[in-house]
């Protein structure tokens, strides 16, 4: 058995559930109810997204978790996953390490979302082509309808669920080879708040992942609802260890602000909810953090305790900058 | 505007769809009604898949025909499509010509399946990578269920669509430069059989498309279905092209059988069935013929006039080998 054919049956394995018909048909075919269908894609590309010497089980859950984040974000249950792998180019029996590796990370990854792969493609790149992946996530909409991101309304609250900018200390963590491990996993390996998607859903004008950078995702959410954000950087949620590793003061929480990879969720709801969100805290275990409000304007207010403050020149990462 | 970001802008152009939220939210809301779905994703990479010199337009169609194509052998209509998008590494400006093409090409071969494009991911490969592109298209199953690959039974006709191995011959002229565009065209611009499938679905009890030629994909629904395949070589059907190109002798017959990209429907139905698909090549406008039948047994078995006769060592397209 060649290798990429070997990788295909080593997919098989993980295809068990009916609607993938064994990776052995033209398509899948997925029962589905009556209602809205949430639909995403995202790459991860081999030296832009991830390094060769990242893990290759890490590279699968981020692959995964990514997707899965914007279904969090729309408050959908995930019903299935696509995946389109491009194995590296080179030799013909590939990488058999990264490959058997980034299989036993997927199906873990599997089995700790309880998502089934349903089917996709898988490809050699060409020599010395970058191994390319694509997943596309396929979620079951909430009954209260999917959430928009442009949906907030002036006089609405800004929230931020669990905590901002580890992950862009993991990432230099994770460079450095050293620190601490709980940082540089929040950056391998991100948790989609999927269970807190599904559970806001119903409460929110507005809701959308944090992907990019709190502060640019933000202006995003205010300029798609025709408001400006205003955000007190005090009240930004940073972690005890992300403290302990940069410190609290202006710089610090900036950095965190628009460091990006957080994938929690940042939404909008009217203050009469604040109550009903602050006590889906505990059932959800997640910190759920008011951080700011919308109001008639465009762009973004930031504040801290000293009043008023200039937007950093860099809100976070932007596509094609 | 930075290139990527233009190109990002020129998608939100052509994702006109309210399912696709201008491209702007985390993910599309497809609302559907109860029943199954049909999802597939096939990737096409730059040198390995289509040349660098290929007409981007050409590769725009190609990639959204052959994601079709599946679809079509399940009997399902299209619903929507997310693209991924790897744009070619180098210099900050990216190839706008190749890019403006890819789009322009895009925008015309959703126009003319009429399909929407409701999301997906642009990201650009890291310097020298190549163009790598995935496709995810969405269906509606027909009412009578997906047809299967491995539901053929003893005694049913093997049937295909259209004619086979033009797009082989095409692929040769493509790379030649020169000869009948007609047969070119069959490679670059395949044609899936979206109304076929939807008409013929009913009727079959296997289908699937031919997509790594005849021979193999045939091997593959009677090992799917626990049969054996007979196939009569002198049945597969030529086009009048193919026939002044290459001839029709047994090695152009067996060619034509083995080269893929065909994009025609394979497909299985009882002798019963016979006038009934007859009776629809008149209205789908499109070649149905009757290749060969299903019986007790494992692998193909070839005929032509001259009775049996061995299979060729090359059977088609082999993933991994």
């Amino acid at each position: 058995m060649t290798h990429e054919a070997a990788f295909i049956a080593a997919l098989r394995a993980l295809a068990t559930d009916p609607a993938a018909r064994g990776l052995r048909d033209d398509a899948a075919v997925l029962p589905v109810a009556a209602g809205d269908l949430v639909l995403t894609h995202d790459m991860l590309v081999e030296g832009v997204h991830f390094l060769p010497d990242d893990p290759p089980g890490d590279v699968a859950w981020k692959l995964v978790a990514v997707n899965l984040s914007d279904l969090a974000a729309k408050g959908a249950a995930p019903l299935g996953l696509l995946m389109g792998c491009g194995l590296a180019g080179g030799g013909p029996d590939g990488d058999d390490t990264w490959d058997a590796g980034f299989v036993a990370g997927l199906g873990a990854t599997l089995a700790a979302f309880a998502v089934p792969l349903l089917g996709g493609d898988t490809v050699r790149m060409p020599p010395g082509g970058p191994r390319t992946l694509g997943l596309t996530a396929i979620g079951r909409a909430p009954a209260c309808g999917a959430p928009i991101r442009g949906g907030a309304r002036a006089g609405d609250v800004l929230w931020a669920s669990g905590t901002i900018g580890d992950a862009g200390a993991g990432l230099a963590i994770a460079r450095a080879g050293r620190g601490d491990a709980t940082l540089r996993d929040r950056y391998r390996r991100p948790a989609p708040r999927l269970a807190a998607g599904i559970a806001l859903a119903p409460h929110v004008t507005a809701m959308a992942d944090i992907s990019d950078g709190l502060l640019i995702d933000a202006g995003r959410m205010a300029e798609a609802s025709g408001l400006r954000a205003a955000i007190d950087l005090d009240a930004v949620p940073l972690s005890p260890a992300l403290a302990a590793w940069g410190g609290q003061d202006r710089a610090a929480r900036l950095a965190a602000a628009t460091a990006g990879d957080d994938y929690e969720l940042l939404f909008a709801a009217p203050p009469s909810a604040t109550a009903t969100l602050l006590a889906l805290r505990q059932p959800l275990a997640l910190n759920l953090t008011p951080i700011g409000w919308f109001e008639a304007g465009t762009g973004l207010a930031l504040t801290d305790r000293a009043g008023a403050m200039p937007l950093p020149e860099r809100l976070g990462y932007e596509h094609g900058a």
